[in-house]
């Protein structure tokens, strides 16, 4: 299975997060899973990833919801159209994201994130997300993610994230 | 005038986003206006903080918010209770961070946070942040942040972000 943030096209493959033109990024990979109608991704957080000493940092966290949401619509919306990623290489942004850390997340283990779309409507998908960490649920996410074309970026009104 | 995170003491100021014992960390640093009762943060992206070429990633922007909170959180904290951080290192993590991405933030120009206490009461505060740059506002974050104390992360129910 290729990871969906392979498919992006590569003028819009250079995001910190999860853009694998971006050699100093973190190279998030979130794979999408059609029988479920799920996403998951799978990091391990490195050593200075800190928050409070044993425990990851809440940004780090954010911004894995983030990647891992942006990748999820894409699956979601190509799902939803009937269309391959290969020949629909969707892009889409964050509008808005929302972070619940509901107990600290232990630093050392993989983290697992698991993501549903929860609307798909036009532009705009709504993603709900999930983080463990060895089974035990430590973070939920929901990002507003918004598909972008050819003049991203030009117009006034446009929201971007990760 | 000196920055809210180095007074945290030093058991906790490992932090990738703000700590200053952490080398590969972020170093955001945040100032206190008490005459405004309003926090600043400044902090210019590195070229490789890219979201879409020639725009901020959105994880990186979440994680300025979040630093940015949990000081303002720490400083609103004392300043109601009419004591200095000298002398009550207070340190909060992040409970719940809501960052919506009003416009795309342009990369290059150093950004600029502001943010102000909605809510100070007990053991929790309420941050409101803007995020500008070059005076065009792009991002507006939301935090709930919660004072910790010596036990931190050893309760099972102690939220923890940043």
């Amino acid at each position: 299975m290729k990871a969906i943030q392979l498919y992006y096209p590569p003028e819009w493959a250079h995001c910190y997060g999860c853009g694998y033109l971006n050699a100093q990024g973190l190279r998030i990979e979130t794979y999408w899973h059609p029988e479920r109608g799920e996403s998951e991704t799978r990091f391990t957080p490195k050593p200075h990833h800190t928050a409070i000493p044993g425990f990851v940092y809440g940004g780090l966290l954010a911004s894995l919801v983030d990647c891992h949401s942006t990748a999820t619509a894409a699956a979601a919306k190509a799902a939803a159209e009937g269309v391959s990623l290969e020949e629909a290489p969707l892009r889409f942004v964050t509008a808005s994201l929302k972070v619940d850390f509901l107990k600290p997340t232990p630093l050392g283990p993989e983290l697992r994130l698991v993501g549903r779309p929860k609307e798909v409507k036009g532009r705009k998908v709504v993603v709900e997300t999930e983080l463990y960490a060895e089974e035990t649920l430590t973070v939920r996410g929901e990002a507003v993610l918004v598909q972008i074309g050819e003049g991203f970026g030009r117009s006034e009104d446009a929201p971007a994230g990760g």
